[in-house]
């Protein structure tokens, strides 16, 4: 029995690795979640199950104990079991803790790395590093508001690093304001969804006018800010 | 005329996206370097012309400049002109450089991004975030020797951020010395050449073994180097 953590990549179904394609194809059970592209499911092989692991109406998400009970359950009846999550697993994809649960029950366990949605806002032409502008980049998660979030915009904003912002729309306000209190409010800035699909959207100006952007442009949960003279080289 | 580079990975063949595939195929010349694996180049179809961009003997390195010209060059007579480079273009590749040059010149551009090298460490179980461990990553060039490099260090080593440096192996005793100064020298790191393929060397320890090490495991440039928590989670 083993377990094959998959990365499905940003959205657009072609931006999957060839070896991630090879393990949907050899998979005898799917576990997969809203964030991979369901379209992607096509390359089962003839009898392998596939298991939502994700949100339902009217019920809350899997936790992530659920989701251990049922690569425990796959793994039983099962050769080959694939997870298959949105971007890569080990960027705040709980991937390693999958990984390390399936090893404590004995499971042979695989990654296979998936395009982050930070590298699909490269499609918008705002690279993450660039020349004599950025010479790096600072990735962290907007989902807590607290201390070590604000610690991280201010240190952050000491550096000519490109900050990017996983999961940061419900925390903007907070986010927009740290940023003006510890850097400069008309640093360039970006907020985008859906990077790599049809139904992508992007807001881009200054921090200062990221909110205000974001409602005029619909853009809400996911989505990921970029703050730094990357998101506007063409003004540079 | 058409430019489009394209990301190939961290090295294993299998880790392309089926995007890069399909461009590689339509491609009518590919530029190609060192960094890219070699085998991809089967992909072209018939009549595709391979143009090397890379390292000789007894050369020096194509200087970006004359990448441009070779790019102006395949772009008056062919159609579709594919810039294969290794990992992710916009991660420290200068990818976007090329395609700013090339829209000066009047051509349609696009990206396609690649499995940066970083997401390839999490093939020997080093995920770059794991709840409660590293709520976020600081990924930086080693190549300068200056004040921004120390700087970003410093400014890394005060958060629970996992650090990452991408080409520091020709300045490792001098990142050693920096993150000695500002962090904790028992700081977990690891060393790794050619992630995700056959001949991949790793190295993993505490800040101040690191280089050591490096020389124990015959590791040299180019590699990445990680420096926190999430190096060894096994141990926590």
């Amino acid at each position: 029995m083993e377990l094959i953590v998959v990365g499905a990549g940003p959205g657009d179904p072609e931006l999957i690795t060839l070896k991630a394609i090879n393990a949907l194809k050899r998979a005898d059970a799917i576990l997969y979640d809203n964030l991979a592209n369901k379209v992607l499911l096509d390359y089962k092989k003839e009898g392998c199950e596939l298991v939502y692991v994700g949100k339902t109406p009217y019920q809350k998400y899997n936790s992530q104990e659920e989701i251990h009970a049922l690569i425990k359950e796959y793994a039983d009846k099962c050769e080959v079991v694939v997870r298959l999550k949105g971007g890569d697993p080990f960027v705040f994809g709980r991937g390693m803790e999958e990984i390390m649960f399936a090893k404590s029950y004995g499971m042979k366990t695989s990654y296979i790395p998936g395009i982050t949605s930070m590298l699909a806002i490269g499609l918008s032409d705002i690279p993450l590093t660039h020349r004599g502008i950025s010479e790096g980049f600072w990735v962290i998660t907007g989902t807590k508001k607290d201390g070590s979030l604000s610690r991280d915009i201010e240190l952050a904003l000491q550096s000519k690093t490109t900050l990017v912002i996983y999961m940061g729309m419900k925390n903007l306000p907070f986010i927009v304001e740290e940023a003006i209190k510890y850097g400069k409010p008309n640093t360039p800035a970006a907020v985008i969804q859906n990077a790599s699909l049809p139904n992508m959207k992007m807001a881009k100006g200054t921090i200062v006018e990221l909110e205000a952007l974001s409602k005029e442009h619909g853009i809400t949960h996911p989505a990921i800010i970029v703050i730094g003279d990357v998101v506007n080289l063409e003004g540079i």
